[in-house]
């Protein structure tokens, strides 16, 4: 199946097991309209209308001082890093070594900021207490991610969360959340957002992804934190003329999206349950911990999208959109939203079963 | 008069000489819904959809082979400078002292990118070739702001124009055009976009100023100087999950506003002539050379925006919205659009004669 077929095929499902039913330019600025909070009269570069609001209640939501409102988790990183440097006057900081500013920033961090990173563990584990342990340099600061994109969605365990952040402040590092999908995390740790990263310096969090707004990000912290994070937001050229129709959309995001993530969790669980019951199939991890997993199929990305085409053309309905070459086989992103949870098991497993069977 | 009550009186006006009329964020999402390009499928990171139809078409507009649609001009003269400053493995660039990068970015230029500035000419005068000569060592690249804002949109002479881009060509040197405000130069040179912009290697352009498009800009020039371009969009946190919103609204500005632009510049023109007839108030440049200008003012900012208010709250009309402080008087930042051209001569004559008075 051509690339152009396949796209043919997708506009005609009804039905989606990834992401949130699939929306319009149109349809989702009529979305943002329609919502009272477009009736706030607009900021200027930030300041002012609907974007200040939003602020506050992120600040409030995640328990820090202040937040600001930024074009994207890319700037809001990289400054909340470099902040952190400065301040100890120390180039060293470590993540994951599939770490989003490791693998899809072209080294930014180095090439704006000069800053050297550590890579602690392995890619296809969480790191640990252990491993943070052998470090023997001192780090400006530790970016954590929660949960870890790259490797399913995988979560630590509370004790293990732990463990990890109280070495790092006993070291007096600071600790940064990559909250990407931080929203995500609230079922399995049955605690608040705002417990989840109590003991995080600053938190990243993102408005397009689960929540389905437009691009945006929000950094969180103390007050004379955020004050120089808006300078170097301006510095990356983030601070935009008017941000409010993100800031609303962020908004509707949650309000609508968040209070739902229980159920994509429980879902993504479910479909879990169905994978692992075939071979040729790993789920990544076993045990999904959010609404996400990753796929490991034996078969190569070709064969897996193109039987992923002939089922979504004959049963308008798409398993997913993508799938990329790894090792011999292949691997796919799954999250669940909106969409997904209107499909129900039976049909999952007979799709399912459908697939594996036009693999082997 | 106080902010807040000043905000009252500006909600209540009608007319406005400066800009466009006010939009609320409602209104300007209802403009890109209504118009056929939102039809358009979506772009995922600037790839497909509306947003690679608009960078053709700047391209096109620019006689370059490329461009790219960016969140911000500060992002793409930071990324057009730096990557001159690499291929010339040269740190050095030169600009006018009240350039962009030198009094609105903190120094970006130099906190992110190291590159290093030689500031030509003054700040009240546009420079000229004879400042280009005096620098005796290689420039990566050549910053020229067309009109130069802060002097109330000057421009240099086509022939002085020429005079400054044949020595730096004959030195080596890379010309960036800051073309913020490029679409308002038109009828002053009397010459198509792309014959102004001929000489220039690379030219940022702006979409949200006078064609009122949401906040975004496009970086024009060489194939492989876009690819390049696009790498540091990236890095800066500037390659979007979805830009197609922006992109559709710079192409409604393009086709609303820019044919416009002679009649917001004739009306410059005459606005200037009813200024220049009183005393203690001087217009920067004195014959505006766009639809911008500069109002010098003798009287304190604080005098002179207390009587705006009066006069708005009265007569509905707001003739500005702000002057800063300057030497012992003010200068205000005035730009016909929309608004201005809806307000008579005469009508102008008696409310400047009304402010004139009130401020002696």
């Amino acid at each position: 199946m051509t690339p152009e077929d396949f796209t043919q095929v997708v506009s005609q499902c009804t039905h989606f097991l990834n992401d949130h039913y699939p929306r319009t330019v149109r349809q989702r600025l009529e979305t943002i309209i329609e919502s009272p909070h477009s009736e706030l009269r607009r900021d200027a570069y930030g300041k002012g209308g609907f974007v200040n609001v939003l602020e506050s209640e992120i600040a409030e939501l995640m328990g820090k001082e202040a937040a600001v409102y930024m074009p994207s988790g890319t700037m809001a990183q990289q400054i909340a890093l470099r902040i952190w440097s400065d301040r100890a006057q120390n180039k060293s900081v470590a993540f994951h070594p599939l770490c989003h500013l490791q693998i899809h920033e072209h080294m930014a961090y180095q090439e704006l900021h000069h800053l050297e990173a550590v890579l602690l563990g392995e890619p296809d584990r969480l790191f640990t207490s252990e491993d943070l342990a052998t470090v023997n340099h001192p780090l400006a600061a530790l970016l954590i991610e929660l949960p870890q994109r790259e490797i399913g969605g995988s979560l630590p365990t509370w004790q293990e969360l732990e463990a990890i952040t109280q070495l790092a402040k006993s070291k007096g590092t600071k600790l940064h959340l990559d909250g990407a999908r931080l929203w995500e995390c609230g079922p399995y740790y049955e605690r608040s957002y705002k417990e989840i990263v109590a003991d995080f310096d600053s938190v990243y969090v993102s408005f397009y992804k689960v929540l389905s707004g437009l691009p945006g990000a929000a950094l969180a912290g103390p007050a004379d934190f955020i004050e120089e994070a808006r300078i170097w937001m301006r510095r990356h050229g983030g601070n935009l003329h008017m941000a409010s129709p993100g800031a609303v959309s962020a908004k509707l995001g949650l309000e609508t999206y968040l209070p739902r993530i229980p159920l994509y969790v429980t879902k993504a669980s479910e479909v879990a349950a169905i994978l692992n019951r075939f071979s040729g199939v790993r789920v990544v991890p076993e045990q999904p911990k959010t609404n996400m997993m990753h796929v490991r199929f034996e078969a190569s990305a070709e064969k897996v999208m193109d039987a992923v085409g002939q089922i979504a053309a004959r049963e308008k309905c798409l398993l997913f959109g993508w799938a990329r070459p790894e090792n011999d086989g292949s691997r796919v992103e799954l999250w669940i939203g909106d969409a997904g949870l209107d499909i129900p098991q039976e049909r999952l497993e007979s799709l399912f079963s459908e697939l594996i069977r036009s693999l082997t």
